[in-house]
C-alpha cells in the first residue's frame, strides 16, 4: 500500500515536526492535522505545520492512509475515540508515545478491529507546543516500531517506509522490550534529572540563586531535561511503571555502591567506573547519536 | 599589587584555557607553564598555551606574581612541594580545584607562610588534556574565590582582578559553603551521570548496543558528563566526602519519594515536581548560564 495522506492528531513538538518533515522532504503526501486546543490549531495553521488544520478530529482523519497520534500517552485512548467516526477502513493507526505496551492496549480497546501499529521515534528536545517542531528532528534518529502479533505486513512496510522517508532509521521491537530499553535510555534519565533539580531548589543551606549561578558545573545539563513537558512525562511514568521501577532499582543499587566507595575512600572503585563510562560516550558519538563537539556545541561567546 | 607574570602548573583543559585567555585578551601578563607529563609539555608548547613551557616546576614559577595550580585536587600538595624551591616571596598561590577546604589544607601544609588564596572557576567541558583548552572558557562564568582568614586584601584584589580580566564574574565565599554548593551543582550531577551510564552498560536484558542506539531519548546527555576526566573526579569525591554524602542523602530521599509516587500512581505528585523544575531552567538561561537554543544548540543536520 502507498501512503498519500497522513493525519496528525496533536500538533506539538512531535506532530509539528512530522508535518514539517513531510513538507521539507517533498514527499508526495498530503497532511491534515488536529489538536484539542484551539490556540494550538491556530498557531499550527500559521506555521503551516500541516497542509490542512481541521476543526474536528474526525474530519482530520477522513481518507487518511495513516493516522499518527502525537498526544501524551495517557491521552491516547481519548484521541482514538475522537477520530473513530472519521477513520477510513484501511487506515493505519500509529503514534509516537514513549511507552508502548500501555499505548497498544489503549488503542486496541478504543479502536477494536483497526490496523494498529504503535511506534516511537526516539527524538525530541526539551521544548513543546506548536512552535517547537522543526523538519530535521528525526534525521539520523531511530524510530522503534512495535508491531502487534498478526500485523498486516504491507501496512507495517508502509509505516516503516514513511519513517525512513523522514530520515529515521527504523527498528522493529517487541513492545515489552521497548519499554525496558527506553526505561533506561530515557525514562530513568528524565526521572533523575527532574529529581535532582527539585532537590537543589528545596535546600535550606544552599539558596536557589546559588544553584542557578553555579549551574555550569554540571547541574545545568539536568535543568534542560527537567524542562520537558510535565504532562507527557507524568503519563510516561504512570504507563511504564513496571520497567521504570525495575531500572530504578538497578540504578539505586549502583548509586549505593558509589556512596559506600566515597564513604570508605575507595578511590579505585570510583576510578574504575569513571574510566568505563568514557567508552560509552565515544560509542554514542561514533554511532552518530550525539554532537561530537565539546559541551554539545554550546556557544562560548567572548 | 600588579600581576605581570603568571605561572600555570598543569597544562590541561583549565590551565591551557587560562594561558590562551591571557593571550587572546592582550593582557600585559607574561605566562610560564609546567606539566608533570613531558608529552603534555611538548603539546602545550606547540599550541602556545603559555609563553614559556619550562622543564622544571620550580623554573616555571620563578618571579611569578601569581601561581595557579591546575592539577587534580588530590595532586595539589605534590604540585605545591614541586614549586616551593622557586617561589618568589610575594607570590600569590591559587588553584582551580572543585573542592576548596581540602585544597586549602593541602596547600597550607605544603607551603607554610605562603600567600594562599584558593579559587574555583565554575567552567569546563567533558574534554581534558592540552588540546582541550580554549580562550573563551571562562567568559561569563563565575569564579568563586575562597580567601582564608587574614588574607592580604591587596593580593585578594589582584587575584580577583585577574579572573575578571579573563571574562569571569567573581564571587567570594567561605570554603565550607563552596563545597556544599558545588556538591549539589556539580559533584552530585557528575556522580549520578557516571552511575546511570554504568548501570546502563551493565544490564543483561538490555544490550549495550541498544543503550547507545536509543541514547537520544535523554541518556546521551549523561554520557557527556560521564566522559569527564576520571582522575579529576575521583579526587573530587575523595576530598569533598562530607558535603557530597549529605547532598546525596537529600537526593536519594527525594528519589525514593518519586519512586513511591510512581508505584502508587500518584500523577499529581509527579506533575507538581515536573512543573516546578521548568522554572529553574528558565532562570539558568535568563542568567546567561546556559545556551538558550533548544537541545543546547545541538546540530540536527538534514
Amino acid at each position: 500500500m502507498t501512503i498519500t495522506r497522513v493525519a496528525i492528531i496533536g500538533l506539538g513538538l512531535l506532530g509539528g515536526s512530522i508535518g514539517l518533515a513531510v513538507k521539507a522532504r517533498d514527499l508526495a503526501i498530503a497532511t491534515t492535522g488536529w489538536d484539542r486546543d484551539p490556540s494550538v490549531r491556530e498557531r499550527a495553521a500559521e506555521r503551516g505545520l500541516v497542509g490542512t488544520v481541521c476543526e474536528r478530529a474526525e474530519d482530520a482523519v477522513t481518507n487518511a492512509d495513516l493516522v499518527i497520534l502525537c498526544v501524551p500517552v495517557g491521552a491516547m485512548g481519548d484521541a482514538a475515540r475522537a477520530i473513530a467516526p472519521g477513520l477510513a477502513p484501511h487506515a493505519i493507526i500509529s503514534d509516537v508515545g514513549s511507552s508502548k505496551e500501555a499505548v497498544a492496549s489503549a488503542l486496541a480497546e478504543a479502536l477494536p478491529g483497526a490496523c494498529i501499529i504503535p511506534a516511537h521515534p526516539v527524538a525530541g528536545t526539551e521544548q513543546s507546543g506548536p512552535d517547537a517542531g522543526f523538519a530535521t528532528l528525526f534525521a539520523g534518529r531511530w524510530c522503534i516500531i512495535t508491531p502487534p502479533d498478526g500485523v498486516d505486513p504491507a501496512a507495517l512496510e508502509a509505516l516503516s517506509d514513511f519513517w525512513t522517508a523522514l530520515g529515521s532509521k527504523v527498528e522493529l521491537m517487541d513492545a515489552a522490550h521497548h519499554d525496558l530499553v527506553l526505561a533506561v535510555t530515557s525514562h530513568i534519565p528524565h526521572l533523575i534529572a527532574y529529581t535532582i533539580v527539585g532537590t537543589a531548589s528545596d535546600l535550606e543551606d544552599v539558596t536557589q540563586s546559588e544553584v542557578i549561578k553555579y549551574s555550569a558545573g554540571g547541574f545545568r545539563d539536568f535543568t534542560r531535561i527537567a524542562a520537558s513537558d510535565p504532562v507527557m512525562w507524568r503519563d510516561v511514568f504512570l504507563t511504564n511503571k513496571g520497567a521504570v521501577l525495575e531500572m530504578l532499582g538497578r540504578f539505586t543499587e549502583d548509586l549505593t555502591a558509589m556512596q559506600r566507595a566515597i564513604r570508605s575512600g575507595d578511590g579505585d572503585a570510583l576510578f574504575d567506573l569513571f574510566t568505563r563510562t568514557r567508552a560509552i560516550r565515544r560509542q554514542v558519538i561514533e554511532q552518530g547519536q550525539d554532537d561530537e563537539r565539546p559541551d554539545f556545541g554550546r556557544q562560548h561567546p567572548d
